[in-house]
């Protein structure tokens, strides 16, 4: 039954809109079913405010369509190539959110200038090279930059967010913005000292021990 | 029968508002009747909330009112000049969206420094010379500017987007404000690169052929 | 009676809010009755989502409360003194509203480099020297400054707006908000070139004889 | 009877959330009832959105659950420090909103610019030191820093808020956002002059006598 996947695909895509991190259609997020491997993504060029449950595409590991009517993302290969080398993530996100995409519009990585990066990104978060979009070359640039955090900047293009399940890629989404924003603004009046590693990994621990609910 | 287009018309004005382009009653929206060769377009100084279909106004080419209690917007010329000239158009958009604008002021082009202004715009969005609001000097001075892409910035002045219909006149309005947003951000930060023209043709083509639904 | 307007004060007020020009309680706009010179005005410190227009407090051109229960705006002094000396304004708003404040911050006037500031504002819009809260410093400054646009900037402070009645002082405060931001934005990127003077007559012209609706 | 607090504890951080301030879970608000002490503040990890009065937590000085199924914010030990500190102090918030997060990045104080940084905060908005997440550091570094005004940034990090109850500090985190926004967008165009101290006290003291209702 991916039933609860396609309602939880679909929601969290809307959630991409409702938290302005993309704008018309230009964004998609997707969810891998932890027991059959499928594969939930958005349809390509549907609002998001239009999508419901039942129009999202499901896709096998080789992106035959299992179900669904609509045709998948256009960066569905990305998804899947990524899915592939990276067993344990279960939610990604590709988005094109104005501050962080202006920093990968510069090729440039954000640094740990902010205690809410270390948190959640444990270290800078990384911009990958630019890429094509032919083959997997997406897929690829972004596996060679990514660190341990749940985001990797896209040069030229966007970003790209990861997670065990959907919620958290979307969550990975959200957080990318709202810090390249601060750091942004920060760049903009000065020069921000980064934390040094030991800070970082204090943050970093304290966020992945203690913080949230065992649930 | 316009009612479709009426409210379609109706919609998509609505949906500048609704989408942050446009503020008070600044900016309009049009859409041309393929059989009748009627235009329908937003009427002068109107708010968007309090919009109804009704209220549309409908025009023959030569401006003649054949539909509609009220004015039109008073940019109706600039649309049906560039309708005579354009015959492929089916709707256009009129913004003043502040980050579009605001390269607009400098009569500045907005490079392809982003995969997503290739997608959809398959080159730089052009800005128009200065026109003043005098007889065809706005309609002209963008068609002298217009590319294949579906936007031209008006220097000191705005935005102008096209569309096969009103639809796309939108989309056009709101991804040329969100790429113009990302670039000005990545602007502040440093020099972006721009797109080589052959990159720019691969993300064109594979947006113009293998994005969205066939409908 | 007084009804009409309140609830049109009450209304336009929320919408300060509505339209972001406001934070918390921090901005006020007031309204004359045509016929007995009373004005209408926000009650001081209240949120604009809990006010109803039973709150809002009625006072003669001296002051004194005719109707209501609650304290006038602290900034009631410098209403009183601007109608008494604009006979043909019959709604007034204050805002610090964050782009047109960032100039009045620097005391500095926004230029036409725009045709919507030619459209509405017809020249330059002010900006008021430094004021002081005591007496009258407020509104003589602003007197000093107004030129025939409907807005002010108040250096080091924020903005103040005209219109012939409530509605049309809401407009000028959004108007200024949105010029000012897209101005500002320009700025950030380069010099824009302001319009001459002949063109700015011919936008105002247009605006103020073909624009809108005969109501 | 804590049911009230617990229901404004929970509406004010949900306002956190409204008032764009926080991002995702990254933000959290207390409140101290004055009658038994015990304090109540947001559960860890918990979306605004999907929080409840019933899942908030209520803890005494020594930070003991005394009602509440989840686990408090990871933050609660700064808070209980500056409760004991401040005697006065019944309200608290923590967020990292991008605008005053920005000065926070530069470990750079808000000077006085805008009279509605005099009415609030009496004086330029300080910024604490760096501060580790071990101990009591991070109240300490606030409490240094801390003038008459009720906001504290800390440097690299985000911002402290302090009222009387939540929703006085609710309304401080609102205006120090709006008045770092300000500022920052200002000093992107140029220098603005501080106020001079006699202003300063004239503006603090006509907000702390003359504004608002008795309530």
């Amino acid at each position: 039954m991916l039933d609860e996947l396609k309602e939880e695909v679909c929601r969290r895509n809307r959630e991409l809109s409702l938290y302005g991190l993309v704008a018309w259609t230009s964004g998609n997020l997707s969810g891998r079913d932890p027991e059959t491997g499928l594969v939930v993504i958005k349809p390509s060029g549907v609002l998001y405010e239009e999508m419901e449950p039942e129009d999202m595409v499901v896709v096998d590991m080789d992106g035959r369509v299992v179900e669904g009517r609509l045709r998948p993302s256009v960066d569905l290969p990305h998804h899947l190539f990524l899915y592939r080398n990276l067993p344990d993530v279960g939610g990604m996100a590709h988005t094109h959110s104005p501050y962080a995409t202006s920093f990968a519009a510069l090729g440039r990585p954000i640094p740990v200038y902010l205690t809410s990066i270390a948190d959640l990104f444990g270290g800078p978060i990384p911009c990958a090279r630019f890429a094509t979009n032919l083959g997997d070359d997406i897929g690829r640039a972004i596996l060679e930059a990514k660190g341990r955090g749940p985001a990797v900047l896209l040069k030229n293009h966007g970003v790209w967010t990861f997670g065990r399940n959907p919620k958290e890629a979307l969550r990975a989404a959200v957080m990318v913005e709202e810090v390249a924003k601060t750091c942004h603004l920060a760049l903009l009046l000065g020069r921000p000292e980064e934390l040094p590693p030991e800070e970082v990994e204090r943050w970093w621990d304290r966020y992945h021990t203690r913080y949230g609910q065992d649930v």
